[in-house]
């Protein structure tokens, strides 16, 4: 697709940095935890699948320089960079799956002296973004067959190129019709606070080929009044194993919505979004993030009166009654009951 | 209040410049047609009350330097003055409202020699402007009733001190039920793209003292499914006689997530914004505005790709049947058809 959002260079993870784009595509080397940390913590990478790779990466950049031969203190130290990467932030079921899968690989290993524990982290971490890709393609094929031609897709943040290695979940879905004729349109909801469907969303489709609206939030109930969205197609950052789903703040709106105006409601993820340890919604741990992302205009003017109380949430949970399928690498998943879940993600 | 919106002044009208909010309470004396139209446009004066002020005013304006003794030449220039003020914004009935009451005094002092029909005028600019006074007391009143104490309600724009004279009408339900002690609890969606629930919203309610928490728009939802909200209470634009009423962009929306939460929706608008020639929503003007608005943040800082396509309507309309009630200074409407509706407001 032209842009790799993350990827291992250098001994180092290489990033779109996110918070530049529309206005400059720069990337950026990432040398340090610490660094990788704020990275993510303020957004420069994001995106639950690309988090995932992220956190992997981390994990291998947290112990590269590990110079002990003792393999008890080097799990620690595996240990350690888990939970400082898990608290850059609490919602992204990836990122944590992307700890685990590392976690995972160093005890089947544990027997190994440290440099091949090391090796097969690394290892482990490349194949995480090798996996994402392929995923990627197969998930957006299963949608697209759900989409006709010229079908009008109304979507919120960005789950796309940015949001993974290269390709994108909802709008994987929307390339993988694309690349089979279909000609479809894109209504992107500017998802405020951060905007990331104006910046990142409205100009990778551009990008692709793929026309593109933008619209504010606020628009979205009357587009669907006017006729003009045929389905709205979302990601998630964590899914429950009722197929209770949370994603970007301003999703359930467009789920409340969709259901009124009787338009299908997808959410499109990876089978590693799915945390089916949660019961349900209930479970789910929403991020809540700071004030001047709602007082400012993006860090810089400031459109709220000095000492403004805010909300801020970083993310709402749309419950599985009100989402028509959750499109995965496995298949469609229509019926959305714990059991048929676990059966299409062959988690039984 | 403290704040007074609009008014006449040295032979000018002058308003607060509702651009330069929250940073600076700054004043503009409008001394032309073009620069009211201006001001109406860009929205340094907004509101379908105050509009209703500014063309009223506005229509003294064009006419008040008229040095001809001949009323067929005066009445002419009025109706050209009529036809310019009613070109800058065409959703909002006051404005419209606000011309056809200077037209009707002209039409009734016809007789009179022209410096008396310019007085008749003035003195009814003029009168306009207290009768929203008391109109927006009443009406606040009215609404009060509807709320408990420490009611929690939830709002999105301006529909407050700064859309009207110096009371509101949506917000002036709030203060109404602040003076009776009530303790209420105000959430105010930012209102993109122009940020009036931000910027002008927010500032007032906490300058009079009442508890105001800043929502981006998405998160509204989230709020009502967490039971954090009692009532939705807006303004209106325009209301059709079967009570589909337009306001801002993001109304309808809050509209149906209220009827999925089972959360009380209200309308909060004057006699003189309802448009009874019009039978339903169907027969409402919608206003689109310029990209800019919604590819930028507040026209600095662009947002989008170059060339991005744009959709921005500057309102939507909220079907009758999404509507719990409207207050009005007549009273609440509940029962939202067309002759109840007229009844309620004394027109049949």
């Amino acid at each position: 697709m032209g842009i790799r959002t993350i990827d291992w260079k250098n001994e180092k993870i290489r990033i779109v940095d996110q918070t530049k784009l529309p206005l400059k595509l720069v990337y950026l080397n990432i040398g340090s935890l610490p660094k990788l940390w704020r990275a993510i913590k303020v957004m420069q990478v994001r995106g639950a699948p690309a988090l995932g790779a992220a956190a992997a990466l981390g994990m291998y950049l947290g112990i590269k320089d590990y110079s002990g031969s003792d393999v008890a203190g080097f799990n620690r130290k595996l240990k350690s960079c888990a939970k400082y990467i898990g608290s850059s932030r609490p919602t992204a079921r990836n990122l944590f799956w992307g700890i685990e899968q590392i976690l995972n690989v160093a005890q089947t290993n544990r027997k190994q002296p440290v440099a091949r524990i090391k090796q097969a982290i690394l290892a482990k971490a490349k194949s995480i973004m090798q996996q994402d890709m392929a995923v990627c393609r197969k998930l957006g094929d299963c949608g697209a067959k759900l989409l006709k031609p010229g079908s009008r897709i109304l979507t919120i943040c960005n789950a796309g190129i940015l949001a993974t290695i290269d390709y994108g979940t909802a709008l994987g879905v929307v390339y993988s019709a694309a690349a089979a004729g279909k000609q479809v349109k894109v209504y992107s909801c500017e998802t405020r606070p951060l905007l990331q469907g104006a910046r990142l969303s409205a100009w990778e489709l551009s990008r692709q080929g793929v026309e593109v609206t933008m619209i504010a939030d606020n628009t979205a109930a009357k587009l669907m009044q006017e006729g003009l969205i045929d389905a709205v197609i979302t990601g998630a950052d964590r899914i429950a194993a009722n197929g209770d789903a949370a994603n970007k703040i301003g999703t359930f709106n467009l789920a409340v919505l969709a259901k009124y105006h009787r338009i299908p409601f997808y959410i499109a993820a990876p089978k590693s979004t799915f945390d089916l340890s949660l019961k349900d919604q209930s479970e789910i741990k929403i991020e809540l993030r700071q004030a001047a992302e709602v007082t400012t205009l993006l860090f810089k003017k400031q459109i709220a009166p000095a000492g403004a109380r805010v909300l801020n949430p970083a993310f709402d949970i749309t419950p599985h009654q009100l989402i028509t399928g959750i499109i995965t690498e496995e298949g469609l998943i229509l019926k959305l009951t714990p059991h048929n879940i676990r059966k299409i993600l062959k988690e039984n």
